[in-house]
């Protein structure tokens, strides 16, 4: 644990989210509070803004502006999907890393993403640590997916979850107005955790919810599923409300979509119509053909991950706080390591910001419990709610000015190579 | 012009809207508070729930339910596509309707809705006039679509325009989160009229609206929205945000994906998988084909008319205004008459509820202004901004419980038949 005097740099990786920003905003005030740290710096795409020197010099940017950043949906700075490869293959990037380091005498670096983020912040960090290069390292959690190992939940999930859950009850009061209900089949993110689609679940609990729930964590069974169905649209005037994870796959590993044309559930011709529309948009033609009836697939599509006017103001508060204890431990010295939350024992729902070893993030993908879905595998269980609920507490969004949202703007100033 | 005693009814027809209930409210409310108004009854979708004499007894309903109404998306007491057939060709419907008037001494009629459903009152209108029956009906207009005639703008047109300048905006910002750009093409209701995809261009006030906006009131011309988008895309390292019409047409008059195919511009195959994905999807697959890079197709499909935690203050106080009014007017005795909104000359936004003779608003549509788009086809101009920035002013919504609107539950008492 070594005390740094020094600059340091922030970056953002990965997809964007409702409160990455809010991240931001929490290591940049913080950082600029800290009398060990001399310079703050924002990188232009994450990893890459390093590796090019594209730096933005965080000194210059009003106070104000920064704490707009908090309510700021997306990547300020830019992001990034860049992994580097093993330092054992490739050296270069490491080395350039190094320099630019040296050049603006780089003591602290905060990385802000989710599992490939935290591998490249793992690898960073042990080649600084083998060079001899003080640098404390902390990575700064991030995904709207919630499948990082090691920490209560993500910064970016309960945003997700809250704009999928209103959005559910919104659309489930839409799909009833009619005397003949509709089969609607909603598509939600998520290739092998489920987490964002058992947010719907949380409708339910208003009892506005889907009336069927498929994550990747269990096998889809497409008989089953026109089966559940039926039986639902049956005993409801035909309505029935649909929710699933865009990553489901059958028992034999194959995405859905690919398992209808190989197993011809589905003839060619629908299929080719639905192919480019996602597993949703494939699964409605599937219900058209053996069902019946009026059926719409919808795609929440970006607008789930970047919906910022309806952020949970408990997600915003914790990705500020994230980020803020990121640098305040990186001051204290400690470095290679992860904020994680952590949940206190008990009914009040109270989170705790510590530290985990960040080899232990990288790369490893946390699940939806088995024993939260339904053993018919069409839900979630009371565990689930009781998890999400406190996430998605609270408004929080940017003020309005001629009713539409006052986003940050920074002047991104750079530095002169 | 007289004053009638006797029960009213009201109903609500047509697609839901953020603020349809928002209306019932004002009808609701007011008509609670009438003493001419002896029984208040909500017919079960629509005129449908007439013709069945499927109707709930509002009396029965507690004053804070109704008020939670104001901020309840979607139609709570059921919505309706049902055209009424012309008297002389078919009197059943309309001898029904005065049998149900009759034993229920309805002597006041309400009915919300756009233009199909302005011609439903206005028929019914005419109908009982000439039986001698009397009653006074008078229409509530809505609509997303902002398409009725008479009236500066129609309620629920403001929550959807907010709702797509607002995800416009955020969606912005989610597209340039990489170095290299995207192109994004974002599909929008309105199949004739192109106010909704014309508030898109809100957004842009706030320097993070689409690049370009194509509405169905000019012809689309396929090959120059190609040298359009690469041409923004070409500036703009890779990123261009489309947002266009459901409802484009060529200028033959063929709706864009027909003549795609038709004229051989797209690839059958890719033409195949797009189809159903709608119109964005259609050119997104083209803009592959001939431009290519990253493109995405997104629907906003029913969220934007539903999105209630987006509501525009504005609309939903409207919204509840000119069903309060025509409560008011119909018991000064007008009948026969849609409510429509008047806006005051001068800089300052002020709109009075005014009354319309009905059979104008019916099956009339209004579209926009020729000389509000801009002569290269783009986009829109100040003059619209102008109109429609007062209409997505302020916010409105429910109030959350756990996080989550709690939306009004109507015990919705049958009548005994």
């Amino acid at each position: 644990m070594k005390n740094l005097v020094g600059a340091c740099v922030f970056g953002q990786s990965g997809g964007p989210t409702s409160v990455i920003n809010s991240s931001a905003a929490g290591v940049f005030l913080e950082a600029l509070n800290q009398k060990n740290i001399t310079k703050v710096y924002g990188a232009a795409h994450g990893i890459k803004g390093i590796l090019e020197e594209n730096l933005y010099v965080i000194n210059e940017e009003s106070k104000e502006e920064l704490e707009l950043l908090k309510y700021t949906p997306s990547s300020a700075l830019g992001s990034v999907r860049y992994r580097l490869k093993n330092v054992g293959d490739d050296e270069t990037d490491y080395k350039r890393i190094l320099e630019v380091f040296k050049k603006y005498n780089i003591r602290y670096f905060f990385y802000n993403g989710g599992n490939d983020s935290m591998d490249t912040c793992n690898k960073v960090s042990k080649y600084l640590l083998k060079s001899g290069y003080d640098c404390n390292i902390i990575g700064v959690p991030k995904t709207i997916d919630n499948d990082l190992y090691g920490t209560d939940h993500c910064p970016g999930y309960g945003s997700a979850a809250k704009y999928i859950a209103t959005t559910l009850m919104e659309l489930n009061l839409d799909a009833t107005v009619y005397d003949k209900g509709q089969i609607t089949i909603v598509e939600i993110m998520g290739r092998n955790a489920g987490w964002l689609t058992a947010a719907s679940q949380l409708a339910s609990y208003k009892g506005l919810g889907p009336d069927l729930v498929y994550l990747p964590e269990k096998a889809f069974d497409i008989d089953k599923f026109l089966i559940d169905v039926k039986k639902v649209a049956d005993e409801n005037n035909g309505k029935c409300i649909v929710a699933l994870s865009e990553g489901i796959k059958t028992k034999d590993g194959e995405y859905v979509t690919e398992a209808l044309v190989n197993n011809a559930n589905l003839s060619k011709d629908s299929f080719g119509h639905a192919q480019l529309g996602g597993v949703a948009a494939v699964l409605a033609e599937l219900v058209k053909e053996k069902i019946g009836g009026k059926v719409r697939a919808i795609e929440f599509s970006l607008m789930q991950r970047c919906g910022a006017h309806l952020a949970s103001k408990v997600d915003v508060e914790e990705a500020f706080n994230a980020g803020k204890y990121a640098v305040k431990y990186a001051c204290e010295g400690y470095t290679d390591k992860m904020v994680v939350f952590k949940r206190a024992e008990g009914d009040k729902y109270d989170i705790s910001y510590e530290l985990m070893d960040i080899e232990l993030a990288a790369n490893t993908e946390k699940k939806v419990p088995q024993e939260w879905i339904k053993p018919d595998n069409t839900g979630l269980t009371q565990e689930f709610v009781d998890y999400a609920l406190p996430l998605i507490q609270g408004d929080c969004k940017a003020t309005l000015v001629d009713g539409l949202p006052r986003f940050a703007k920074l002047k991104k100033v750079k530095v002169s190579k």
